[in-house]
């Protein structure tokens, strides 16, 4: 069989230049999340088939990459589908991983939990521009506290890790599902048309309300539930007042409290952030994800069309492993979408060490090279990164492509031909 | 299908006080690799499978994880083995995947180049105790240049890391896959003969000279070239004058400069080491891939039996891709035998910052929350780590785990009963 130089289909190599922001974020990402107490955590990269398709994973469940079964426990000849075949699989979130891990870790680890996992996650997607089936989620997570302390510090440090990347006018909208629901149970909808409801509600961005309201009735529903649900939003501005009011309209569907803690949350927010974003109710924010049970929210950008990063509660999914609910809160950045929007802006990472290159020419003796080596070892020591290697024959364009590499032409030295050459 | 809560088998979750040596050890491995002049780069964790089942991998490629086909590639009636349902696997290792990425992007890259790659690879290997199939290698390479200058700064790099870790009493041994086939070839083996000799000869450690010569020849091999084999060990010292002695010996089977080069590259790393350790030549190590064409390396350690770093030159694996072959040198760390050493040390991270805990009674009012929230905003903005979290109702039990965390105890306060109590 040929070798093959190109990576697999949609998944990529990285090049220095683009390593080096990766793991400057993902530095920044663990010193920021750790000053809020979250604690480092992995999973492995494959996990059991059963849980993937646990039905946790909405439409991901149809992009896994399936591992085939090894030994003796394949068996080729009597293979009807996929499940003979394959007993594991690449994880395609981080969430499910985590659910099973502190299933089977709780007591082992503090409560409430504060979790940070950053990793890689696979999808089987088709391959688009900007999209690959290999990527890096980062994710927070707070298990174990049901209140709105976790909402609040998960929004606190997500906001201040995206202030420390210098990304200004950013909204975090927030919404929660219980709303979402009791808002389509008030107009009339039944509970088996709330996901294609909510799947159309979701395109508010794009269509505007008008839009959403000829769409739900094309899609056939009753028509006095769609003119009563559109009424319910049209009359609703993103703030307090907004959630007072739907609570009141919803008395009846909605479960005491929620619209209270959703107010509680934004006033804490606001109360207790050190950086400029605002935070807004929402009742159109949906979040793809069947497992959400209470909050759900997201971060937009002026700068960038779509959200930089979602999250929400998910009360429910570790009951699924253990028998016992859990509260479970988390949100996670888009880490691939900020590198791309870094990498556009041209982001140069703060070095904070002097990078100097000693050149030396081929044939060069031993000696007087072992002589430039004990050098770099003295500054090395001090903390200066030192390159050594030889000269190219083109020494201008090596020259060039070292400072394109960020290392300034003043520390590049031509050792055979200054200090060296005695 | 029910829910499993353990990881699949032979993968593990890596708990929070394991996950903050791996990544205090990550960014010692980044910081210091890169104060030589290495850059970062990273491979997808798929393979093409046709890459993978090269015959780069040797023993590896039996334990290979491979990934079904998808979609209508996917054709299980009329699939009779394993290269009909896989199109893909997982790496097992770090270096095949960077000839491929090398082969793919040499000329955007620079010359020499020197990578650092720090990720999972994947071995369905026999689970067995200490060993796992998913694990981190830590490798780093120079590509394209063929003189010691490559070897010599690969010893140097990884021995300062060691030395930053305080590993102490540590030895690189040294040898040439040509000196060893030359001495094979000087007693007499035929050249189908030296992968079984060299096997042996790689047990000299657990079983001594005579146990080799004992092995060979119940291997059923010539008595005369077993002998004249041993001969050549056995009155063989790991110094300088060793090589010159073996090099003169070997004048007819060694090409000409191979001996003079290690010799070089001893006494360059000897000049120039700022760290103690010892270099010494060892004509029985063997180090197992069968892609190795030059120089072999491995560092072992008083404190800890088998080696913790293995290395050496392949310079014609880049070639089965390209068709022109590159001088290539790596030198790996067994990143989790030393993650395993350090915990078993008992091993303490350098806290560069304090961490404090705030502990909230449950049912405190919102406002006094925010208040503690804001106090801890400002505490981060220092570089403080403030973890605010609820009390459990054993409280005594939750500072003890606190401090297990690394808290300091008059870190710890109890919001409800101290300053907040109004």
């Amino acid at each position: 069989m040929a070798l093959i130089k190109k990576p697999v289909t949609g998944m990529k190599d990285i090049m220095p230049d683009e390593m080096r922001i990766r793991d400057y974020v993902t530095e920044l990402v663990r010193e920021t999340y750790c000053s809020f107490g979250f604690q480092k955590i992995e999973t492995p990269i494959v996990e059991h088939i059963e849980n993937l398709c646990s039905k946790n994973g909405g439409e991901n469940e149809k992009l896994i990459f399936k591992i085939l079964k090894r030994g003796e426990k394949l068996d080729i000849g009597n293979a009807v589908n996929e499940d003979d075949l394959a007993d594991s699989g690449l994880r395609y979130d981080l969430t499910l991983p985590l659910a099973r891990y502190y299933s089977n870790h709780s007591n082992e680890l503090p409560n409430p939990f504060k979790a940070l996992q950053i990793g890689s996650v696979f999808r089987a997607d088709r391959p688009q521009k900007g999209r690959f089936r290999q990527f890096t989620q980062c994710d927070i997570d707070i298990l174990g506290d049901p209140c709105f302390l976790a909402e609040t510090e998960l929004i606190l440090a997500t906001t201040t890790l995206l202030g420390k990347l210098d990304f200004k006018g950013f909204t975090v909208r927030i919404n929660d599902r219980r709303i979402l629901k009791a808002m389509a149970a008030h107009a009339g909808f039944d509970e088996d048309q709330y996901d294609n409801v909510f799947i159309i509600l979701d395109k508010m961005d794009k269509i505007g309300l008008s839009g959403v309201e000829s769409e739900l009735i094309e899609a056939g529903y009753d028509k006095q539930a769609v003119s009563s649900y559109i009424g319910l939003f049209s009359d609703i501005k993103d703030d307090i007042g907004a959630i007072r009011q739907i609570g009141d309209t919803l008395s009846k569907e909605l479960e005491g409290s929620v619209a209270d803690d959703l107010i509680t949350i934004i006033d804490s927010v606001n109360t207790t952030k050190s950086i400029d974003f605002r935070i807004s109710f929402d009742p159109t924010l949906v979040r793809g994800m069947s497992y959400y049970t209470g909050t759900i929210f997201e971060i937009s950008m002026d700068e960038f069309g779509s959200s930089v990063a979602g999250g929400g509660r998910y009360d429910e999914m570790i009951g699924k492993f253990t028998g016992v609910n859990t509260p479970a809160c988390g949100f996670s950045i888009g880490f691939e979408r900020i590198i791309t929007i870094l990498m556009d802006r041209g982001f140069k990472i703060p070095e904070n060490n002097e990078k100097r290159v000693f050149l030396i020419e081929k044939g060069m003796d031993c000696k007087r090279i072992c002589d430039i080596m004990k050098e770099a070892a003295d500054l090395r020591s001090k903390g200066i990164s030192v390159l050594i290697c030889q000269m190219n024959k083109n020494k201008k364009f090596q020259k060039t492509r070292l400072i394109q590499d960020g290392y300034d032409e003043c520390c590049i030295k031509d050792f055979y031909c200054t200090e060296f050459k005695k």
